[in-house]
C-alpha cells in the first residue's frame, strides 16, 4: 500500500486538481472513492471540520482543502514544479488560483443551478470575471506559461466542469468569439497526457448536474410557495 | 525611499496583517494610507481587479490578496519565519488562516451587521467556528506554537476588530467560560511588542464600526419596506 492515499468522489473538481497535480509529480498513491451521500467514518475522521473532498493523508496525517493540500504536495515533492521560483510570480499563480475560487466558480454555480433573472446576474458576473482570466493569458500557452502550474490545475474545472454545465444549461459561458484565449486554453489543458488520463467520464457528469441543476430548480420553486 | 510599499486604510485588518508581518520581519517599508471611499488612481492601478487595500509593491511590483501578500513576505525576507519547516505544520497554519477568512469572519460580520434572528444565525455559526479555533489552541500558546505565526496573524482581527464589534453590539462572542483558550490568546496576541505597537486606535475603530452597524440597520430597513 502506498504512503499516500486521496479521498475524493469520482466527480469533485477539487478533488481532481489533487489526482493531476500527483500525477505531474510522479507521486503513488491509493484512491479511496468516497460516496458524498454517506460519508465514510474514515473521511470524518480525517477532516472533522469541513467533511468534504479532497482529503490527502500522508504518513498517516491529513491535510485538506484542495490549494491547502497542493501547496503540501508542491513542498514535499519538489520534482516538476507547480509554482515558478520566483516569489512575485508565485505570487501572480496563487492569486488566480484564489480569484478561481472566490469570483469564477461562485457566480459560474448560480448559472448552473437557476434560471430568469439570478442566471443573468450570475452570467454577467461569471463573464465579468472570465474577462480577467482571458486578459491573463495573453501571450501565453497556460496560466503557468508554457507548462500548466499551479493557477491551470486550480482552474482546470472552466476546461472540464463548467464546460458539462454548458451542456446541460445551454448556455455559452466561454464563447470563443468573447474568449478566444480561454477558449484554446479549454482545449490545450486538457490534452495534455496527465490531466488527459484523469478526466471523469463527460456523459456521467452531465447526468449528474442536469440532475443537481434540476433540483435547485424545484427547492427554488418549493422556496417561492412558502 | 524603501523599495517596499504598502496600501493600507487606517482601520482595514487584512491590511494589519501585512503591518504585522513586515514588522516581525524587520523590513522597513513607506505606508501609503488610502481613504477607501476616495481610492488613488495608483491604488486602482496596482489592484485593478479587486481595488482593495492592501497592496504591497516590491521593487514596482505589486502584490495582492492580504494571504497571498503574507506567503510573498514570507518567501523573499527568510528571517523570523511566519510559517514552521514541517510541511504538515505548514499546511495545518494556512488552513487555519482560511479558515477564519472562510468560516469565522463571514458570521461575525453577520452579527454586526444585523439584529434579530438574522442577528442570531450569526452568532450560532460563528460559535460553531470558534469552537473548532479553542479546540486548536489546547496546548499552546498562540496557533504558531511558542511563538506567532502565520494563522495568529490571519486571525488576529479575532483579537482587535472582533473586540470592537463586541462593544458595538453588545454581544459576546468570545466569553471567557466558553472560549477560556481563545480569551487568553486574544489577551497574549496584542501584548506581543510588533502587535502592541501597531494596532489601530480603539476609540477611533468604535466610532466607525458603530457607523457601519447603524448604515447596515437603516439599509435593510428600506429593503424590507420596497
Amino acid at each position: 500500500m502506498a504512503e499516500v492515499k486521496l479521498f475524493r468522489s469520482w466527480s469533485s473538481s477539487f478533488a481532481l486538481r489533487i489526482v493531476w497535480a500527483l500525477k505531474l509529480k510522479g507521486v503513488p498513491y491509493d484512491t479511496i472513492f468516497e460516496d458524498l451521500s454517506s460519508k465514510s467514518s474514515l473521511l470524518l475522521q480525517y477532516n472533522p471540520i469541513h467533511k468534504k473532498v479532497p482529503v490527502l493523508v500522508h504518513n498517516g496525517k491529513s491535510i485538506v482543502e484542495s490549494l491547502v493540500i497542493l501547496e503540501y504536495i508542491e513542498e514535499t515533492w519538489k520534482q516538476n514544479p507547480l509554482l515558478p521560483e520566483d516569489p512575485h510570480d508565485r505570487a501572480t499563480a496563487r492569486f488566480w488560483a484564489q480569484f478561481g475560487d472566490d469570483k469564477v466558480f461562485p457566480p459560474v454555480l448560480d448559472v448552473l443551478r437557476n434560471e430568469g433573472k439570478e442566471q443573468e446576474e450570475g452570467i454577467v458576473k461569471a463573464k465579468e470575471s472570465l474577462k480577467y482570466l482571458e486578459e491573463e493569458l495573453k501571450g501565453k500557452k497556460f496560466f503557468g506559461g508554457e507548462k500548466i502550474g499551479f493557477a491551470d490545475i486550480a482552474l482546470g474545472w472552466l476546461a472540464h466542469h463548467e464546460n458539462v454545465f454548458e451542456e446541460v444549461t445551454g448556455i455559452t459561458l466561454i464563447a470563443e468569439d468573447e474568449f478566444p484565449l480561454l477558449s484554446e486554453w479549454r482545449k490545450t489543458f486538457p490534452d495534455a497526457p496527465v490531466i488527459k488520463e484523469n478526466w471523469p467520464p463527460r456523459d456521467k457528469l452531465v447526468t449528474k448536474f442536469q440532475a443537481i441543476r434540476e433540483q435547485a430548480l424545484v427547492q427554488k420553486l418549493k422556496m417561492a410557495e412558502k
